[in-house]
């Protein structure tokens, strides 16, 4: 890298930490260009060389946090790889809600409020938010398909409208991948979803007296559920 | 109602209006008094003569919205009071689907990303929040204590540390309310929380054809599970 390419990282770097903390302290929705070029005592034309716009910014933190959230359960999925399938995708699932809770910004930004005004670039985000499935969509593989497992019986009678869209980057990181596994995985999603967004928001905690545990036991009826 | 106390209504009305406005265009965050005032040509402080600060005006909308969806889960519950349980409930678990999709500022508003520096008077906000419930405990109190179906097998083997905490305004409500109802209404209320946000927030429509018809299959699957 360049003296000068290595100067362009840091400051882009900079950009992206201080986008955060204005996040943090303000919510998604706070994020301006020009609070941050002030701080980094910079002229707001300075720093649309390095971001051309609030977007681009915005979804170059996506991208992160997608990235982020993707890697901690790659890693999980990896370090727990030779375990039983139940025992590994439990891992993974605990992790999801730890970054979560972890990374109560990043998040909002990538499953929060939308922020007002933004237009996202899906062809930027989509194949990163993929990313977040796919370790996800290999353990469930491994179970129905190398492990023959039986597919849970609520699979049979579907509505026939209800189709399963295989994203162009589904399809990529595996040609063969069923249906069936993926609305599986889009099931299981929506169970830890709801209880990590009704944690992290604090609705769920005057509800039970620990939502840890709760969660806990769920993912295990979960697994039960789906034959894992 | 004296004239004086009519006009006071009216304003404190197109406040709420005006702030709406505002949390529809830049977000709940986005939430501005002065900007309120200049609006509706006032001072400031002639208007903190009605909210006497942001967090006094953004509790009124929560506790507005809250009550919203309390009302209308309600009015469907008093519809199809006569009808069997899971007719009853189904058309409940729906309308709470439906007022989400309707409103989506106002669920932000309950549901969404916190919004920074608000500081939430739980006294105000944490009985109105407890009516959004209380019509689905209801409907699972007929069918468990009144028509005596069995309490789905799960709930004999949660960890004993697992403990249930029945708010204040539940024990008002009904003194006799067992914790496993409440339980089972938990559970419940994570399974549409986690359907709704994803679609809300658009995270759903990229893989699967029919949002609508998911979220009415799972709910049926859901009710299938607690013996409903």
């Amino acid at each position: 890298m360049t003296r000068r390419a290595k100067f362009r990282q840091i400051t882009i770097d900079e950009i992206k930490s201080l986008a955060r903390l204005q996040m943090a302290e303000g919510g998604t929705a706070s994020l301006s260009l020009n609070a941050i070029a002030k701080h980094m005592g910079m002229s707001g034309p300075a720093l649309y060389r390095y971001f051309e716009s609030r977007d681009a910014l915005i979804t170059a933190l996506i991208v992160e946090a997608y990235e982020a959230l993707a890697n901690a359960l790659e890693e999980t999925a990896a370090r727990f790889a030779d375990q039983p399938v139940r025992d590994c995708l439990r891992q993974v699932l605990l992790t999801y809600r730890r970054w979560a809770l972890d990374h109560p910004i990043d998040f909002q930004l990538i499953f929060g409020n939308p922020i007002p005004g933004y237009q996202g670039e899906e062809k930027i985000t989509a194949p990163t938010a993929g990313k977040v499935f796919a370790p996800i969509l290999k353990i469930l593989q491994r179970a129905y398909q190398q492990e023959n497992r039986p597919y849970p019986s609520f699979l049979e009678n579907l509505p026939p409208q209800l189709q399963v869209r295989l994203s162009h980057s589904m399809r990529e990181f595996q040609p063969s991948l069923p249906e069936k596994v993926v609305y599986i995985g889009i099931v299981g999603w929506y169970h830890i979803h709801g209880m990590i967004m009704l944690e992290l928001f604090n609705h769920i905690q005057p509800l039970i007296s620990d939502p840890a545990t709760f969660y806990s036991n769920e993912i295990e009826r979960l697994m039960d559920q789906m034959n894992l």
